[in-house]
């Protein structure tokens, strides 16, 4: 069971495992295609975010710029891993799963690394809101656990009553997170200020960040009726554009315009004496 | 050594290996019943604390609520992963363990989840005493590196030297934590009014939190002394129990019925102008 | 594909894997002194540091003494994960790497540590200039992208494009860390009264962290214009002695003899009424 040839052979396999999975992404024009529009939009994001926000200042609005600047990096480093099959990998779906004793390709790097990328945008959005440090927290956290416990029903190919199990807790972490950004948030919102701004991004979030728990069920690892990993891919790729840099380009525009707004509240993170 | 064939064998069978694990923790009634325990009371806690906390309001109260709500979530999320085969797995132990050669039943994600929930524990503690942040900080760093050199413990298999030399790197962090505990939070504690709550709940850190390494200690991962797989994992679960739900239970009644001596003290994280 | 007993042997195999890397390293002794010479140091590191904190009082002051504390733990940890062959592993290079098709000994859990060490290093370096909360969150989150990019470079084997692009990303998360060193760090460190010290500590900083990826550029991992593992394992520890223990230190060393000037800054995260 442990006889040397075979521990060698299991070890070399694992790390040039992915090259087999970069071989099937190349293969599938329109899963390689939903990948690389995300390196290229992120990356153009980047360059324009800097360019955006040269001239921002003030404790809070610069934590707000930098808040924003790391979504499209973390984006750029997250489609890298999957595009580079570091993040990538052939899973056997359990029995009871629509494509039950077949190997489905899962995305799983996006579950991980939008545990990075996710609590920049709540974190945006609750400076913007000028919410307290307490509420800020416990919705980066549920959101951190929101995005953990997905990873693991994703990752889980035991038994489909664990992938479910997994997917309802991340919906309660989900539910938790929607409930602050619709009341609490939206209330301190007004007191900051800046409720206009703050409506068209909630909106955004709350309706584009419904959209991934649905692709999620109807997609190739939830109950297969989009049986495509390309279109369950692009489905993934088109809600990180709109969440993702739309999102922060709206953001950015809208600080870069009300620089004043933003600092005059500064009651939470950002504030700092001396800096604005 | 990488034959394309062994490749996807060796893949495949890593994300397989969860139904033999699965397999083997369904087989031990005493094993299995230690950790559906756990689910059940973590899913009653989540229920019973949102109910508790219905009314908690003002900044740094809600904070303590966000942070103690958590630790069942985590909890909840912790034991699915065992319970899947995700976060498990059978480790040979290295020459000299008394189960040398043996493959012994590793509930590696116990030490991995703890990295998340044992940080709101102590949020929740240091929000009651109104430490300083840097305390805080400096305590919590402390926390999740005694977690993860903990994990590293339990996951090293090549020599008994390098198991030992993480554990008791892990219970350097943890003496960091204790001396905290029992002094800087205890004198804050008794400024910030909460001293007799935070009194109980320290002991009852203390002495449970005593537990975990003795139980490595003795258990089936350090010198066997307790041979079952089953025993082991009921300790854990028995002390997960009362220092994760019953200290949170406890910690939340108490904020609810003394919202105003919270609010009063509020010098740290959870203080936000407007907001209580 | 999934013949149970092939999937026992690749669980097994990649349990035990450990003691064939372990072994590499016992039988290279450029190799294992570069490692070992890091434990030594550390422990020395974390004794002295308890010794020469024993008298520091105020938040602030405290905060820096415990960051900077973390640094060697962080760091026996780290090496130890490398000596117990849990974080090191045998990666084929891809093609158009000078080591194409060699399996090459990567120290991957080097960069994951980073991740948990250099977060340390800024916090401490920020609190020391009394920056404002947004820089130091934006440059300690742009520290972290740099580490996971840099560790998904190492690990990436499918082709040498992705690993340049990592390396390149990782550089460009790098370059948003220097920046800030070099230009809102330094005016608030005059701010605050500590320009001396920040000065001294900022070359420090600058000058070893641009070697880290010139070493891995060089290195076995990179170019190979090095091909020594040993030799490349050197460069790096050295770095981290000088970049780690010797820059906390001197860092330490200079908050005891000057608490008064790091007490009457206190506008960041150190600061609590009644603390100091």
């Amino acid at each position: 069971m442990s006889g040397s040839g075979v521990e060698f052979a299991a070890q070399a396999s694992l790390l040039t495992a992915q090259s087999d999975v970069v071989s099937a992404i190349r293969d599938d024009a329109l899963l390689n295609s939903s990948l690389w529009v995300n390196v290229a939009l992120a990356g153009v994001a980047v360059l324009l975010f800097v360019y955006m926000g040269r001239n921002v200042r003030g404790g809070r609005a610069r934590l707000i710029w930098g808040a924003t600047l790391m979504i499209p990096l973390v984006s750029i480093s997250s489609y890298l891993g999957l595009l580079s099959g570091l993040t990538v990998g052939f899973l056997q779906m359990p029995a009871g799963h629509p494509l039950a004793g077949e190997e489905v390709l899962s995305q799983w790097g996006r579950y991980l690394t939008w545990a990075l990328s996710t609590p920049m945008i709540l974190l945006a959005l609750g400076l913007l809101a000028d919410v307290d440090r307490g509420s800020l927290f416990t919705v980066i956290a549920a959101d951190i656990g929101m995005c953990v416990t997905g990873l693991a029903a994703a990752m889980t190919t035991s038994s489909l009553l664990f992938r479910w199990a997994f997917y309802l807790v991340s919906c309660a972490f989900f539910v938790v997170v929607l409930y602050a950004l619709l009341t609490e948030w939206t209330a301190a919102a007004e007191d900051a200020g800046t409720a206009e701004i703050f409506q068209t991004l909630r909106v955004l979030t709350v309706v584009l960040w419904l959209g991934y728990p649905i692709i999620w069920a109807v997609g190739v690892e939830g109950l297969a009726l989009v049986e495509s990993v390309g279109l369950t891919s692009w489905a993934y790729s088109l809600l990180d554009i709109f969440a993702k840099y739309v999102f922060a380009f709206l953001l950015l525009q809208w600080v870069a315009d009300n620089e004043r707004t933003v600092a005059s509240a500064g009651s939470t993170l950002g504030a700092a004496p001396g800096d604005d």
